[in-house]
């Protein structure tokens, strides 16, 4: 077994000799670019070897690497293996990543029904003797193969006639069969692969994915900042922003979709693909940012009953909001469940019936808006719960998001308080997963009692200008020379959050009808919950007490899901209709809510 | 009976009492604007009376008219009946055609079935008991009217959702039915009506109508130059300056679409109405006409083999080519037939089945270019000849298009030429129908011998420049002061179109089978077929002899057909069945034609 080490992330793993370095990132939660999906020809997973000993350079190696790379100790991650413990340079073209997000959830094995497939076109130029007009001697051979005639806009239905004749009447054409009648997505070079792309709209961070839509593969994925929240951490300030004027709500959405275009111009820079090629899109996202992305006005989601304007799938075409994707391209957008609980849950419900289908589970994604949903003998019930930002290291004094210097675990050992930074870097700040450890840890060794207040008589806790605070590291230590302290209103934020999550988790199972035993299957997503130390999550009553083995942290699901849809016109009905069968229960009109959610903010 | 004189356009009609002056003028073929259609309220039909005795001021007048207007002598023309023979004056504003135009074709009557419907809504608000999305909201009450789910882009259902919550949950919708779905085309105020336009794209003029798509009355229209002269008189030239550049084809599309633009803006600021009401169109034009207004590419239409890129029926959303209407408004475009027989020629083929339903028909619409058709025992047989522009004045050394000063009729007894010209002006030129009935006459009186030559024994002819030419009108009796001639090349210019003509007629006889005397009905289409005198054009050998009651001159036949297609979607496939089962001859590769076309240019 080797050690490796992986920076300036921070992330250490041990491996055995067979483990190639791109799978030993992965497994430690690094997803280095790998265009190729690891078969040596992409040349995007490199590294730097800073210390010990790998196999031997490959031929493909020999091959992708300019010679003073080589000297410099670059590898390709995919063709290398560890012969010692190691330690590897992470260059930051490497890491689709700026900051520590979770973009991939864990997949699995599906059919592959595209929504958009290609078909080859092979025609006879026109002759005096064969009149027929470009498009009705397209549609005869669509027809041959099996297709409903060919439909599109005009411009795509000129670029058929111009591209036919420029290619000497051979393409790929990119078609959406639907009963009679194919739309026209693009016309391409003959032999041309299509590409889909597959987007999470988180409210803080996007997840990106560009999928090959025949063998199902992501070729390239990013995770980058949600460009709205200059306009609001959270969707409710949003929705006020956009409300304000028109030509604000169309902001917020130019901004989204700029940042689309940028990522798909970077993968197809990276991948040496054209644009045109990415014929078929789907978004996720929250009903808030469903409607900020399509244009759909928002005010009634802003005030109560919180409607939404659309809760059905929606499917338009890429260029109706300025997505830059091949000409026709579609973009899908599966059902929302409420005002509150949107497409990106219906997407987390999808990859639900991958972990536990047919089973009695409890599903949490967890964000801001914590979505939760409980599933039981076929019947769905959902909800959402303003858990707040704190996990996310909002509101919280030292709080930061999870980026180098991150506090992200805390372990008390009598008077002895031990962090891990992100990066093994001095300390910066906590981080949400960071802070539900600390927690925890506090209320084992006694610093924090059950109702939440800090234990005075205890030597780290201290009194600042009438308030209690627990000194987590002292200023000796830390990256900015000042003291990080964990304050009593740190402590009531996660209260809170981690209150409202169990309170909404208590109502459904009672809605439901079932008791936390009863769950088979507890499906924690989001990049914090794929984070979270499950042991702290109970101990502080975040989570009912379960066994460990039934919970399963799945990381970026509404991206998953997302990407099943892309690939599966089977999946996208299965989440309609899952979407359709799920209740929702409007919390803050809930009888015991309030009485739940203060019994769930206790410790313990 | 009484004659009314219409100024300046020079007009006359005789009439009994019982004729408003409205329908006077109408049966001129003068169209007045009378957006009303004739019941006083819209005040537009103004006359003013130079001669004569009218019926008194009825009080609808006297709330239409200024004092002032009325002092001047301003009627409105339906609510006046001469009691004496009247002179009137038409000021520009009550003509909606600042030159002759045929706007307007012979009508029937058919079922009304509009392709876009209204249906009233009146929903229930959403309350915290009922958080359906505002279009799931709405596709319950559409269900329950019996229509599919709204389908729209996301403009419109942002549209619906913010339409339905400013006007209280009251509207009327405008819905295409088609299987299993209804596009929103509109959201209006509470009892709206719809409207729709009706446009005959042709390569000199445009003609436009405003239609109620509930009563089928035409409410407002115009006729305009086509503003794509300015970049080529014809087609050909026209698709020239459009492979120049993408510029060059897109400015060609702007121009159309910015004509139709402002004529609607015209329309509906005359009729008080909102374009947001006006929800359908129907477009008909020649097939290179077609592909500027669509943005269809047009290098193929002008080489070998010219071939449309798209022949098929289109129907796309307004707002794809920038047609300022209703905001989800359609365009219909019938199929085109062949390179150089479109859409417009479908059009007139369909109103061929008003006129003559299942009998033996030759359809013939005279234009720079004239389609033919012969329909006999259920086969359709079509061409296109290349007339040219002389029918329009061109190429014509004194010719002018049908405006005042225009000689419209010549008559020639014995030495004495006579002539009559539009708005009896003094001579300017002669316009198409001019010159028919001109050589018409020196055939008759022996100065144009068969071959076309002038006599030079005639004491008319003279040898000016080595070449022999007509005097038609001395210099003294000409606005100009210059001599009105007609010369040898300009009975060339004749023979050539008018050849063209009946070469093409006798080719299509030959095809379907059948002899002139078969033939039950001659539909005339076009501008310069209504204004066409038949004797003169059987006389010079346009068209073969026969009897004169056979003969429809039809008028604007393409526009009447748009009308009906706009008012009736089975009048759509009836012009789609039409097209389809029209054959195409392509007169260049003719084996006979050229034989044909010789013979057809000699005289009688």
């Amino acid at each position: 077994m080797s050690i490796v080490d992986l920076e300036p992330i921070g992330r250490r793993i041990e491996v055995d000799p067979d483990t190639d370095l791109l799978t030993a990132a992965q497994r430690a939660g690094v997803d280095l670019v790998s265009a190729c999906g690891g078969v040596g020809i992409c040349g995007t997973c490199r590294v730097c070897l800073v210390r010990g000993t790998l196999s031997a350079m490959t031929l493909v190696e020999e091959d992708q690497l300019r010679p003073e790379e080589i000297e410099q100790g670059y590898r390709l991650a995919c063709q290398a293996y560890p012969l010692s413990d190691v330690r590897l340079e992470i260059p930051p073209e490497s890491l689709p990543v700026p900051q520590k997000m979770q973009v991939d959830g864990r997949e699995s094995e599906f059919e592959i029904v595209p929504n958009v497939v290609p078909l080859e076109l092979n025609l006879a130029a026109p002759t005096i003797e064969d009149l027929r007009a470009d498009l009705t001697r397209a549609n005869q051979a669509v027809a041959e193969a099996g297709h409903a005639p060919l439909q599109g806009d005009l411009g795509q239905l000129a670029q058929l006639s111009q591209q036919l004749r420029r290619q000497n009447w051979a393409a790929t054409l990119a078609i959406r069969p639907r009963p009679g009648v194919s739309d026209l997505v693009a016309v391409l070079l003959p032999n041309s692969g299509l590409l889909g792309l597959a987007v999470d709209l988180g409210s803080t961070k996007l997840a990106i994915y560009l999928v090959d839509l025949h063998s199902g593969a992501t070729l390239a994925k990013t995770g980058v900042m949600n460009p709205q929240i200059s306009y609001g951490e959270d969707v409710v300030s949003r929705i006020a922003f956009a409300n304000r004027s028109e030509a604000n709500r169309k902001l917020l959405q130019t901004r989204l979709v700029d940042s689309l275009n940028q990522a798909v111009g970077e993968f197809c820079a990276q991948l040496k693909v054209s644009t045109a090629q990415i014929v078929d899109a789907v978004v996720v996202g929250n009903t808030a940012m469903h409607h900020f992305f399509c244009g759909l006005p928002v005010e009634q989601l802003g005030a109560a009953p919180y409607v939404a304007a659309v809760s059905q799938p929606l499917e338009f075409r890429a260029s109706e909001i300025g997505l830059d994707l091949g000409l026709g391209a579609w973009v899908y957008l599966p059902a929302n469940i409420a005002g509150y609980v949107g497409g990106d849950h219906t997407s987390v419900l999808l990859t639900t019936q991958l972990y536990a289908p047919g089973k009695t589970v409890v599903a949490v994604d967890i964000g801001t808006n914590t979505e939760i949903s409980a599933i039981h003998q076929g019947k769905i019930v959902s909800c959402s719960t303003a858990s707040g930002p704190a996990f996310e290291g909002a509101h919280i004094r030292d709080g930061m998001r999870a980026a180098p210097g991150a506090i992200e675990r805390v372990y008390i050992h009598g008077d002895q308080v031990q962090v891990l930074t992100i990066g093994e870097q001095p300390p910066v700040g906590i981080c949400g997963s960071g802070i539900l450890t600390a927690l925890s840890e506090m209320l084992g060794a006694g610093v924090l009692d059950e109702r939440g207040a800090l234990v005075k008589s205890d030597p780290r806790v201290r009194v600042a200008n009438g308030k209690s605070e627990f000194v987590l590291v002292p200023a000796s230590k830390t990256a900015s020379g000042r003291d990080l302290v964990i304050t009593r209103g740190d402590v009531n934020e996660i209260q809170l959050a981690k209150g409202a999550i169990r309170a909404g988790i208590e109502i459904l199972m009672d809605e439901v009808g079932i008791n936390a035993a009863q769950v088979e299957a507890w499906i924690i997503a989001g990049a914090f919950g794929t984070y979270l130390d499950l042991t702290s999550a109970m101990r502080l009553g975040m989570f009912p007490t379960a066994p460990l083995e039934r919970f399963h942290q799945v990381g970026n699901a509404a991206g998953v899901g997302a990407k099943q849809m892309l690939l599966s016109r089977t999946k996208r009905q299965e989440a309609s209709d899952l979407a359709a069968r799920a209740g929702y229960i409007e919390l803050t009109i809930y009888p015991e809510f309030t009485e739940k959610f203060v019994e769930s903010m206790y410790f313990g």
